[in-house]
């Protein structure tokens, strides 16, 4: 009887202390990584906004663990091959951002603004570029996006459509059309109304913002509406709102408690008419001529700088177009045609963000990590060793400052790689190029490429290529050639110069993509 | 007797275990809490000097809330209510600090500097101006303060009264008269010294100063002085200093061993006469004029900008001041009569410091926020929604994300809300009204209302007024503003143009305060 | 027997659950303290390379500690008075770094690149300026760095030795002949090579890097090389490299597989003729004229701003030398008699860099704190205050800051502090002094004393001596003086007069380092 009881005692204990056992050893490892994984959500101050969504994903990230019994390790080799399977490269790196990254501001049936989350979200190494944003408005035919404005600088480039953009000054509006290569700024804070003056096509335009308040946000006002979009005057109480327009509450109500139809509206077919021809009503009439620098530029007015018959390169700097002086912001445009390839090259100060617009591109590009060596170079895993994942850099790092430090025991000072990044893009996917990292992009053999590139920090930025008839590389001293190839300088020197185009050329021959091993190395 | 053995054991298992399972169970989330409030602690590196602090008060945040078993949800509800009751408004939001914010950093008999902690301690929102700091000097009739520099730039405004200020150059002084209105601004590093020249009333300068060095943070460092305050010079060892000053141990003593009466000091009257009429000593002689950019400006040298029965409102920018040009700051001084109305306006790129002089001012804020609109739109919650603590924020953003993902779900977009924003307002009370944001001012009914601006980033800003003749919702043409409020346009019109005057206005008529409810909607 | 199993029982309890309880117990403090340590490690985003290894060393500094069962305050008391034996002054403060705190980036037989790691890993103190990195190029006699490029800008300062540089162009080379005293500039993204022309000396460049992409990251890119160091072009696939360069794979083998001999290497006697003296091969020939802004300038050929018996102070800045604009930076070069002084100064805006270049100094500068006064001014503790460890200094902060409450309940402000920094510095040695705090420096008795000097934000910067001839404390009016040094006026006179030299004096006379105490009282 005795012993039942003592059964019974240790059954409870075995009920009761082997869950804090567990609990006590099961968690350590994994809670400290959930709790560096939420710290690391933290860290992070400008997006007060995503802290509490990135936390709930580390916790979902430890709980499915915790209950899968597998170490992270294994997880994420298998997501890695499940998104290679999926779509192979885009989600392999952090510079690589797919479309459904976009989230979606704004959105009605007749349109939408996407906003891509901040960079720096992704990953601290986009700090240099933290007040940068990316969105893309799609509006229906004929849709109207309500007057509105936002705390931030914003260059639009208009990738289809015909549209018309209204701008509130204090004593005037401006009006500008807005057609295919248009590139348009509209400083922070000004008001602005844009109507797709077209009856059949969508309106798509891609905006660059840069924020100038907390770095990296920024928000949208409507004032000019009820209740929805909720104008901002609601905000305000009846007293200061009667005696500012003075008016009584019950006219005032008749504005601000109108239903609405949502911040992008399809207009009647009369109101059509007043959007898209402007004119009567509303500001001075007639109101002035736009100041030459508001003015659109479109970049397809000016011949390519570059143009051959693989491709075409049209570029537009502050020097052309002096509103983008304030964003120290360049715009470029590369259209390469099927087949063919923007041979690899480097910007020496400036980031660019390649946003797809049309067609497929592969885009590789060499990105240097000092580090010890863990991985071959040259292997085959190639593609998937870029994790995305900032706690997968993290222990990449880690596991590579061990090694580096046995290295430097030795006295070798740290190992240096280029990383091979390898991304294919469908349009509206994104592409980061950090300054000084050799790239190159490849159009697919099927279709033209088209590629709307934002420069930032384009002031004193140069392009060096390093394969074509201006290669840089070429410029090297035969006796310097020599050393650093550690080849007669003549065998250097003939493959360096073999090949007469220079920047767009001849793609790779047959199409292999389907077939060939993934970061094959050169041999 | 087993059994009571058992029994033991049992007791045992249960004195034992149960305060462990206590710890398991009560502690994760309240711990997580408090860890989160410590790791936010942390997050704000500018600021090593409070970490310890903050952390402190996370520590005592969750004992005092363990001990009294309530969650925190219902302690900030109270208090809340509280600090509505005690003082309605100004706790309730991130943007306004009330006068008992300002720490002392010098405080004697004679007089004191008090300064605002880092903005970006109250919020990450403040990030873009997280280079700003504002300080209050106030001296007591013919204080002086002892000669010193700062690691900040530095533009003082003459709130009160008459002084010299003495700049201290390599080769010269400068000596400058300043009395209320006057603006100055002293470099960064310059040593000044400064005298209420007055034998009756008190001196006031609120000062705006830019750090230069760690970002947020500044030190003040006095030199001709012995022990009180202390000299930089006492850091150095005596060997250095003997060989510096080419005298020997016990002169240096003499000088650098004063008790001293602390960094401000009343002067004899014999002093004083030197002090105030500057001449004998020191430095060359005739000492010369001071550099015309470094004289001082008074802010009501020139006509109001706008100027009518119920306000004026003066302003100064680089443009007519050129020292304000290196700190990319313009002031502007409102007086609103008593029971006026400064209308809704906003500032396109500048964030502005309003710092309250005279009178009391209720101001109003419309501040977006996407969100998944957890609270309605326009209840009655009003004034409390805006809780100051970051936790707080995080927590209202978190739901809010959760709601926002249902309603993205269903490819609605984020919602757009706008919170209302009041805060009353006392003297040396502050408010801080970033760019875009819609806001209003309201003297009270019993005294003019006189509000010192400095207005940080304030190259090519904007004021866009939202009432009044001025309003740029009247710029709207007239088939965008009947799309955009969604009634025939001529109502639209008729209300918006209602108002003859222009940016400041007669106020709400009856003093309504008292009895009306917060946050009530417009209906 | 039924006892038997209860006492199986209670053993099994004390077995299971004492360990749980020892967990509990002995942890929560380690524990945070651990958790903090680590969670400072992520608050320095910039370093992502960095993390992991401050982890591990928070880990075992925990680990370490527990086996001991002694608190850090021990440890820590412990390692300061080791390291104060070992070599005094250098580790006592964040401000001084030891020549072994850089870190080899590159390093073979014929020369390495070593880097000081970002200066906020020392201490969030220096968050103005970390975009700047320090690096120290040496090479051994004939050797050769192979081509590449940083992302970052660079200035050069030759210490030593007598180098060809040739920057790489799209359409052109320069080259640059290098000696002692000579700065020069590389724009970030430029590719370069240099070649130690000296077959007997070595080459000693001190270069400041300014980072543009990932603040306070940078990397370094060899292209024309094989697989040591590995060619960035080797991170491209086959095929895009075949169609860049039209070549078949097997030519392209045949360069990007050679072993090469890494980094830096030393040419062929018959190669070197041609590195040394440029011409033939690679780029246009004749290759044209460098663009002045692009020369080399030698600080030397110009007059020192200040020379006398005890020393000289050479000067360039933006406004001799243009390119030094975009880096906003100022370079000095001091060279000190030997056991003369420079007597204390401070900048009024840059932080100063001072590399030791030969011979040893004693810097002395003035630390402000506004502290609670824990610490006697003026105690004997004096060197080992300022703990390099960031935890120490939070520590420190948060006990002043826990008095200074006291202190201000009764109304007295924050007290002012100066704490003293005292270092050692050997050849290699860095001293960082901030804005406004002053500092001496003072040759050994031994030899002269070399120190060149990167001014980081020099533009309108100032240098105030206090002591000298053109000491501003002498510009103080005689009223103020007497008042501030609260003695007669006549007195602080004489002895702020008795100095006739100015900036560089006679040191003091006897050598006392050895025998005088640290941080004694000018009493």
């Amino acid at each position: 009887m005795a012993s039942s009881w003592i059964l019974t005692a240790l059954l409870f204990l075995f009920v009761v202390v082997s869950p804090l056992l567990a609990l006590s050893k099961r968690d350590p490892e994994r809670e400290r990584q959930e709790r560096q994984c939420k710290s690391e959500c933290e860290r992070s101050r400008e997006r007060e906004r995503e802290v509490r969504q990135c936390k709930q994903e580390c916790e979902e990230r430890y709980r499915r663990q915790k209950g899968q019994g597998r170490n992270i390790e294994e997880r994420e080799r298998e997501s890695e091959s499940e998104s290679e399977g999926r779509r192979r490269g885009v989600t392999g790196n952090p510079y690589a951002f797919e479309r459904d990254r976009f989230v979606r501001d704004i959105s009605t049936e007749h349109g939408s603004f996407r906003t891509l989350p901040p960079f720096t979200e992704r990953s601290e190494l986009f700090r240099g570029i933290e007040n940068n944003r990316i969105c893309i408005m799609e509006l229906k035919p004929n849709a109207f996006v309500l007057p509105h404005h936002k705390d931030a600088d914003i260059i639009y480039y208009v990738a289809n459509g015909d549209a018309r953009l209204v701008t509130i000054g204090e004593e005037r509006q401006d009006s500008h059309n807005l057609k295919k290569g248009d590139t348009a700024t509209i400083p922070a804070g000004k008001t602005t109304y844009i109507i797709n003056k077209d009856s059949q096509r969508e309106l798509k335009i891609v905006a660059l913002l840069q924020t100038i308040s907390t770095p990296g946000q920024y928000e949208i006002f409507f004032g000019a509406t009820g209740q929805n979009p909720p104008s901002y005057l609601r905000a305000f109480s009846d007293e200061i709102l009667e005696a500012s327009f003075n008016v009584d509450r019950s006219r005032l109500s008749r504005l601000l408690e109108q239903k609405g139809q949502g911040p992008i509206v399809r207009p009647s077919s009369e109101q059509l008419q007043g959007l898209i021809h402007g004119g009567s009503g509303g500001g001075k009439w007639p109101f002035g001529e736009s100041e030459e620098s508001e003015r659109p530029f479109n970049l397809f007015s000016r011949r390519p700088r570059i143009s051959n018959d693989h491709g075409e390169l049209y570029e537009l700097d502050e020097t052309e177009y002096s509103p983008l002086r304030e964003f120290d912001i360049a715009i470029s445009f590369a259209n390469i045609s099927r087949g063919s390839l923007e041979v690899p090259f480097y910007n020496s100060r400036a980031t660019e963000i390649y946003v797809i617009l049309e067609g497929r591109a592969r885009i590789e590009m060499a990105c240097p990590h000092v580090s010890g060596g863990r991985e071959q170079e040259g292997s085959r895993r190639g593609q998937g060793e870029q994790e995305g994942s900032r706690r997968g850099q993290r222990e990449q790092e880690g596991s590579r400052r061990e090694q580096e430090q046995e290295e430097r025991g030795k006295g070798q000072g740290q190992e240096i790689k280029y990383h091979k990044i390898r991304s294919d893009l469908n349009p509206e996917d994104l592409f980061v190029a950090p300054p000084s990292h050799p790239i190159a992009i490849r159009a697919s053999q099927e279709e033209n490429l088209q590629i709307i590139c934002f420069e930032i920090n384009a002031r004193r930025n140069r392009k060096y290529f390093l394969a074509g008839k201006n290669s840089i590389l070429n410029q090297i001293e035969r006796a310097a050639k020599e050393v650093s190839f550690n080849v007669p300088s003549r065998e250097a020197e003939e493959v360096l110069r073999a090949q007469s185009d220079s920047v767009f050329v001849v793609g790779p021959r047959q199409q292999r993509e389907g077939r060939e091993g993934e970061g094959r190395a050169v041999a």
